[in-house]
């Protein structure tokens, strides 16, 4: 794929900003989380009251610590999917940008990238890992549905990204699209703790030293990923390879990537905007006595979670979100925190919902039906997902920076983001705004 | 298992020291090898020209470079398995010790560690390793014959061994575990390369990442082995768990662990037993005109190359230690030299083995047939590989840490390996060998 940035079709080229921006505003929400302290400790190659890592190459983002850049990769790339705000790629499930633009804007702190070409290895490594998505996810597939494929197929989209940052030739990008599939992981009996957040970190940590070991000349398979007991063969063995480089160069999976207007597991999305629409239309003080939600079984299969202990689990709950939704009529990291979950009406309210797992409806499709106290009955259809705006992306942007940076930098650095394709040492021209 | 030195037998208690031996050899005697270099260089934490790591914790051994706990596991480990020359689980060829010691030794140099409590600790992450790898791949399970297991179960029983050593209670153990097996990767396409030779490397890294994670309070479902979508599940989904457990604390798979007297893929060593035999009793100057080999189904499995380019794949080239062997009458480092792979004499042999997969012999089972140009016929049987002794160890042992060390300090270095159960400080004791 010898893909340039002017030769992208203009709606990959005005999507890729968009990506980047909503990366780059998940990892400012998330990174002073707890989850992101507590790998800062176990990752940071420096061991503690050695020093912010003055000599090392990257910055780990909003946290005033640097480090080499696998680590500085792992730990940015965790901070945008630490409060599960990051974009996902529906048909499969994936997160496409965290692993790739946390690896690449590592490097890019360590020589002058122009946003160009951090835009369109940034276009390669979303479109690789996508396409590895389909081809180990969708017919003719009969892959095990336990696959978190963000952790299998992440760290290949980034290391080629970070490989075509690096000049590599053909057979050396071949030996790091083998390094990181070798090193591949990812399941979904992770999720319901800080695991199943971290997994997409791993990815990017792997990818950059996949591309450094490359690079070196340190050897692999050139064929690793469709090799016999190769990363197919092993996490797919149905899969047919040939499902990835479908349409190459003129279908572009980055366009069917979605970004989220709530901070809830991607498959819950229908769902909540139909139930935010039942909610707009409940009257002051109503109560919902009954509450039906049908969904694409997979939102059942990943979320099916009645109970739900701590904000880990309730991010991946249906019934919570469900319920909080439609009690307080919003769906945001307030009804993330744990007064939320413990709250007796909300509590109570999820185990009366009846959730339907339909075959039938798409996986961005929800109906949600609600029965009130006086037989009153409401009805809402989501069939498609709304995708988010400019303005949506820009004010989820402006809420999650403005956890870390004053509304000034937020700005700045919203722009930056924006305008990606002019800047002309994408690095430095962004890690000014936290040097400042 | 909350086992004891004392507690263990008598026999787990004397294997021990050999195995740890036999680890600290293969380190000395492949930390210079050049994939080495080109790791190092790739997963050092510090950019070239900034140091030898002074104010980092752990040594890289026999490379006078110091870093943080993950990456010495990783170099450790990776010098350990570079040559192949490490110890097997001959009923799952997993390589077992490489990244439990590789994780325990780089965190006793950061505290005091008793040799009896390094021991068990080493003792209890062998166990659960190899007893993962009973449980992924032999009956009931019907495992992908593509998986290298000791990508997947190493990382699990080093975290268990880290886990040990850092006091970790049962739900932490449980974390550190999940954590571990959250990053399991382990596939066989990866052979034939660097790549290959890294794999069990990565487990180390991962496994004191997993510890320090679950230490700090990271969070990890309790059951990840064995939850639905988790670990088992993804990897040998017939696979019985309970097999793991069986006899534990009565049966040790440590007794089930071989030593490699030729540094060649362990199942091709029945074979290599075989032909020396053969080559033992060939008159001087005879030509083997044909050769054929059987073998149990796996060693053709996975050594099936019979025209290697390089020691990588020669390693692992079941032609080509045949074809050496018969004609070199030995099986060593010397054996895998380029030169030697590229001998006319042996590439033409290699063409002229007959290799046969059958199923009734034992893993440990080989006979090689051989005739002379004179219609001679030579047969050689090994019913079951011949144990390494002491003696062989100490041999061993010497050939390989004289690569790096003076006699002395190697004469120094085996003494302390061998009594283990006896030092009061393992890091600081055997740490002090190459300080001086």
């Amino acid at each position: 794929m010898h893909a340039t940035f002017d030769a992208l079709p203009q709606a990959v080229q005005a999507e890729l900003p968009r990506a980047f921006l909503n990366w780059m505003g998940c990892v400012l929400g998330g990174c002073r989380e707890p989850p992101v302290d507590l790998a800062a400790a176990a990752f940071l190659p420096l061991p503690p009251g050695k020093g912010r890592g003055e000599g090392l190459p990257a910055s780990i983002i909003g946290r005033h610590q640097r480090a080499d850049l696998a680590t500085t990769a792992l730990l940015n790339s965790f901070s945008a999917s630490v409060l599960s705000f990051d974009d996902t790629h529906l048909a499969t499930v994936t997160h496409p940008t965290g692993p790739v633009a946390s690896a690449i804007f590592a490097l890019s702190e360590t020589r002058p990238v122009s946003g160009q070409d951090f835009a369109t290895a940034l276009a390669i490594g979303i479109e690789i890992e996508c396409r590895l998505s389909n081809a180990l996810l969708l017919p003719p597939a009969q892959a095990n549905t336990g696959l978190y494929v963000t952790g299998l197929t992440g760290p290949i989209g980034a290391a080629a990204a970070m490989g075509r940052l690096l000049g590599l030739d053909e057979r050396k990008m071949n030996w790091a699209i083998g390094l990181a599939a070798a090193q591949a992981a990812g399941f979904r009996a992770t999720h319901g703790a800080m695991s199943g957040l971290l997994v997409p970190a791993f990815g990017a940590r792997n990818a950059v030293h996949a591309a450094l070991l490359a690079a070196n000349g340190f050897t692999c398979p050139e064929t690793l990923l469709e090799a016999p007991n190769g990363f197919i063969d092993i996490f797919s063995p149905a899969a047919d390879p040939a499902r990835a480089t479908d349409a190459l160069g003129h279908r572009f999976e980055l366009l069917a990537n979605a970004y989220k207007p709530y901070p809830a597991g991607i498959v819950i999305h229908p769902a909540l905007d139909a139930c935010l629409d039942l909610a707009a239309r409940l009257p002051p003080g109503a109560d919902p006595a009954a509450v039906t939600v049908t969904v694409h079984p997979l939102t059942l299969t990943l979320t099916d979670r009645r109970a739900p202990a701590d904000p880990l689990e309730a991010q991946i709950s249906l019934y919570h979100w469900v319920a909080a939704s439609l009690l307080r009529r919003t769906a945001g990291i307030d009804e993330l925190q744990q007064d939320c979950i413990d709250d007796p009406q909300i509590a109570a309210l999820r185990t009366r919902i009846n959730a339907i797992s339909d075959p039938a409806l798409n996986r961005d499709e929800a109906i949600a039906e609600m029965t009130l106290a006086d037989g009153t009955t409401l009805r809402a259809h989501v069939p498609v997902a709304r995708p988010m705006t400019d303005a949506d992306l820009d004010r989820k942007f402006r809420a999650q920076a403005t956890r870390v940076l004053d509304a000034a930098a937020a700005d700045t650095l919203l722009r930056l983001c924006r305008d990606l394709p002019t800047l002309h040492d994408v690095g430095q021209q962004i890690a000014a705004v936290w040097k400042e």
